[in-house]
């Protein structure tokens, strides 16, 4: 919603759920209090959403233990639609940061937000912990790795099911306001899920996005590169790897854009620019690890 | 949406798979082709609802095989919303039937719909289709019939599979047209899904539902209770038991509302009406099998 410029207006949410393997009042009481402090963060912040309630479906057959899905509706004049078609070359993109605590959080974040979990969770979590929960893993892999959930390891700062369980953050608060304050100057937003680093080819024409100031990955990445064996390439690929929410805006807003996040103690920076590709959007990342292109 | 008198506005969906047991591409292109073919059954008729795309999540650890859900948003004024707080003793009942035909349906309908088809899987599925596909069934339980999927079935005049995968009906084009044409005497809206023939109790106020004209309970409906030996109570409460979807209306206008599913070829009729109720909601079901009230 936010990515398009538009406003919230209703949450309906979806919970799937094997009630023979997950205690359902204790797991719908814990969503009701979670859905409240999110709403009531971003009211807190101006940003109104209506909960329009959801269904919860018993699905042992279909469901080992729980999937919890939502649907946000917005609402946008077509005029003011960010869709990335004004995104130019010499454009600067700034990185929000994904881990560490923002003001409207209570605790410090891992960063990992809400994708390559399967594959943290396999490389990470140990076998003994799958023996004793089944039904929490795949048959065909399992887990591999070498801790247990409840392990605080210092280079996290936090245990590793601490870290796994980090909720993704809500950038809507520090966007919005940055939308109120810049909006004409901003001409593409990235939440960096699905697609991690390489998000960004989705929007924009003919753009090169040069990413070659990209802040150190958080500690949950490196392990989790260092466990798994998994290559670079595809890890920036796969994780948000430290950035979470990109803002691409014209070069003379920049700089000023990022005293919004730091007002959040949210960590920003210029990660990169835009410059001009021929017939297709291309990503180059820059980072010490060594310099990939995608696609 | 249609049984608060709205209209729809746009649908959203959401599926969750097991891309190692479920060929995702396949699966996607017959969605794709399900949602077409029901958006334009609907424009037919009048009813248009904008599809918005939605999301594709592969999720091995939590999910078997699939499960797809999807989100409908409406609009309505809030002065012509059908609450059920309209509903008077004196009013009548209409039911409209779950299995058969329609004009604007390709095939024969078993009538299950959407609900009890854990339990109608169980009693009517073999073991031997269980150890083919264990994906498909919860551990705990387990598929305990005598049937094949593919096996035609005199009784239902269609194979088991078909009758226990045959789509829930739309009522929209109906009940819109029964909106246009009797929308003032209509007072409550009723899709008889969770819940089955007991779901009318969440509608109305002091009001004793009493049902002593149901139709016959399709084919399915009884092979599922002899097969697995449920009560007939249960039954009830649990399968729309061959009445889909309700209308309570004004008494006057009863009989005339009926002649408009008869011109979409959907077998209609008055299975009861609404009589005083001191202090709750009540239903009593008076059939062959028994009588019975809830809650």
């Amino acid at each position: 919603i936010i990515c398009v410029g538009a406003e919230p207006v209703n949450f309906v949410d979806y919970v799937a759920l094997n009630p023979f393997k997950v205690p359902k009042a204790e797991l719908l009481k814990e969503l009701n209090l979670g859905f409240k402090e999110c709403l009531q963060t971003l009211l807190d912040h101006g940003i109104k959403v209506k909960f329009s309630g959801g269904e919860t479906a018993d699905q042992p057959d279909q469901v080992r233990t729980l999937d919890i899905s939502g649907t946000i509706n917005g609402r946008v004049k077509l005029t003011s639609v960010i869709s990335g078609e004004r995104i130019k070359p010499g454009n600067l993109i700034i990185g929000l940061r994904s881990g560490g605590k923002t003001r409207y959080e209570k605790r410090e974040n891992s960063g990992i937000m809400c994708n390559g979990l399967t594959l943290a969770r396999l490389c990470l979590i140990s076998r003994e912990y799958q023996a004793k929960y089944p039904e929490i893993s795949a048959e065909e892999r399992g887990y591999y790795g070498k801790y247990r959930p409840d392990q605080y390891l210092d280079d996290l700062g936090m245990t590793v099911g601490e870290a796994l369980t980090s909720p993704t953050r809500l950038y809507a608060p520090v966007v919005a306001r940055i939308m109120d304050e810049y909006g004409p100057y901003v001409t593409g937003l990235v939440h960096n899920t699905g697609g991690g680093q390489t998000k960004c080819l989705r929007i924009g024409r003919n753009i090169h996005y040069v990413k070659d100031s990209l802040p150190d990955a958080d500690p949950i990445f490196m392990l989790i590169q260092k466990e798994s064996g998994e290559t670079w390439r595809a890890m920036y690929e796969n994780y948000n790897m430290g950035v979470g929410f990109e803002i691409v805006a014209e070069e003379d807003a920049a700089e000023d854009i990022l005293s919004i996040p730091e007002r959040f103690n949210l960590e920003a920076k210029i990660i990169g620019r835009c410059e001009e590709n021929a017939g297709f959007n291309k990503v180059t990342i820059k980072s010490r690890f060594g310099e990939f292109q995608y696609p």
